[in-house]
């Protein structure tokens, strides 16, 4: 399921079914994971449900499928040729996509406990792909001299992602495209940019 | 309801009180909150539901009622002396406290748009209680001289939290105290310690 390239992966369904997918991340949104059933997006999507099921087995699939799809569509490595350009971009295309999704996060979460293969999906979305994005802009900005590759950290590598998608998640202070700025110069390029001792 | 001291407020429940709400804590982890009854706390906490509902007239009420307790347990400003002694043990109270909640906070989150009051209450419990301390936190560094008073952000006091909160309650990759000894050190200090401009 990886793309170890970190570049978006090319989606996998018919026009048709990602409509069925779009439905679903609508739903699931408005009424939660618990009151969403296979019954109510086929009714929705004017669908048969023998449809919805033949491709989709169970509701957690279903919710899953739709899930990574309504996020693969915004995962976009960028390239603007500066480090402090290329955290920006990504930071706000973290912003906006986590702002769009927050309630499904929301919606998932409690059944991630439940539902291994939920949790499973959410990984390769908030860990793999971002960290294959993060780590090449980063092996760039290195290739380009503007940071030691010593700073790039497998501990720290989604300061930049977890910091926003806490901030858009948790209720109250929604982060804005200032948020993004400062974040990249006063946090992140002092972070990057800080003296290595390299004598370890 | 805000303590603008930030010191840990002092329980206002009884014991047994405090009983049915440690009681309503698991059962909000073990079912999510659409499964949580007022009923089942008072069936498990062998309580009359007469007692629970004269106290918390409604499940939202008795839920946040809680979160908040579950919570308050454990916040505390740290005063080590230091500015890297207290972000560590800051640091490390919040990665204990959110991941012992994680399950909490995402059986709330899918409520939070249908419930204000649940709104509210996470965000004195992430907002403002956490900023008082951390504020509190950075004033002091700055009196010892060892941070420009610049420095301290109304957008960015929350890295810590924030980032600390995102690796507990998204799923794949738990916060340990080496998360918060390099968070701490690769990039809290290095942001706080920067060169400030005062021209501005």
């Amino acid at each position: 399921m990886t793309d170890p390239s970190g570049s978006p992966t090319r989606s996998q369904w018919s026009a048709r079914e990602t409509e069925l997918l779009a439905v679903t991340l609508e739903l699931l949104q408005q009424n939660g994971y618990e009151r969403l059933t296979v019954d109510a997006v086929a009714a929705t999507a004017k669908a048969s449900k023998a449809t919805v099921y033949r491709r989709w087995p169970s509701k957690a699939e279903l919710v899953l499928a739709a899930f990574i799809e309504g996020i693969r569509q915004t995962v976009v490595p960028p390239n603007t040729g500066s480090l402090r350009g290329d955290l920006l971009a990504l930071g706000n295309a973290i912003r906006v996509q986590s702002g769009r999704h927050a309630s499904t996060v929301g919606a998932v979460l409690p059944e991630l406990s439940r539902n291994p293969a939920l949790g499973d999906a959410m990984e390769y979305v908030f860990v793999d792909q971002r960290k294959a994005v993060m780590t090449e802009m980063l092996r760039h900005a290195a290739d380009r001299g503007e940071i030691d590759a010593a700073v790039i950290s497998d501990e720290l590598w989604d300061v930049l992602g977890g910091y926003l998608v806490s901030r858009q998640i948790l209720p109250g202070r929604p982060a804005t495209e200032a948020t993004v700025t400062a974040l990249v110069d006063e946090v992140l390029i002092p972070s990057l940019t800080r003296t290595i001792h390299t004598d370890r």
